[in-house]
């Protein structure tokens, strides 16, 4: 990692498996991945890193959309028909391609670890892995703006 | 952002403000920031990704910990005594820098978001905003290793 000229540049510390050969196939509401099974296949370099992390059955991965090219303020989010500020949505499709995912870590073996509930193309590199803490990550009282209606339906699906 | 060598590179989208003029003063306690208030000043050329923002109560916010400049792979973190692999702790001294905090969005001026509970560092570069939806980022039956009885302090405290 290093600054250079007005930017800040990562090393991916891993890739993430999945089912997922590309974006068309990759599934776009939460619900249908729940119990896709995938891998993040960390670095040797990065192995030491993982020690302890076989005590939290989530994880959350924070991950670098590789295959988004362009980088438009306003997007159609795939839960909707209008333009949104791309802040304002999930979009894979956003200015420094960041992603992020709370998935199952169900098993590991040494720097491999088996995830369920991912939702990412195969060969994401990856730049970070968290501890996913209810504490420190869920809120209460929570507003969700225009996914409000959207999501009514997707959780009706889901239960 | 472009790829640079082996790296990824980013640009930040704005900065975060907060009282915390250094390290030394930021609270290690997150219910010692429940109530904490401060601001990110998002870049103007990125004003127009924040629109419909407002809808939400909770914002995910993406960032890199300027400070930190070490990135061992075992650290002991501020609610233990024992090393911890790195990806199992929330410690600021990782790979690549990254941070991860949820805050409540408690109001807009134009570029500018008002914000409560934030525990990082005054002018702290901003990398993404995601909306805090629920349906994503939370889930259940969850356990969280070493922490565990270290949470349970914390908790009584805040409650």
């Amino acid at each position: 990692m290093s600054m250079e000229r007005d930017g800040i540049c990562f090393s991916p510390i891993g890739v993430i498996r999945s089912p997922f050969k590309n974006r068309e196939e990759t599934p776009i509401q939460v619900s249908m991945v729940k119990d896709v099974a995938g891998k993040v296949e960390v670095f040797a370099d990065y192995q030491q890193g993982l020690q302890d992390i076989e005590g939290f059955s989530h994880i959350i991965l924070l991950y670098y959309f590789h295959l988004s090219t362009s980088h438009p303020l306003l997007v159609i989010p795939f839960l909707d028909h209008e333009e949104r500020g791309v802040f304002a949505t999930r979009s894979p499709i956003r200015p420094n391609n960041l992603g992020l995912s709370v998935v199952q870590l169900t098993a590991r073996e040494n720097s491999t670890l088996h995830i369920k509930g991912i939702d990412v193309v195969d060969g994401t590199p990856l730049l970070d892995i968290k501890p996913y803490v209810p504490f420190f990550d869920e809120r209460e009282d929570i507003r969700i703006g225009w996914l409000t209606e959207r999501l009514r339906k997707e959780e009706e699906q889901s239960n």
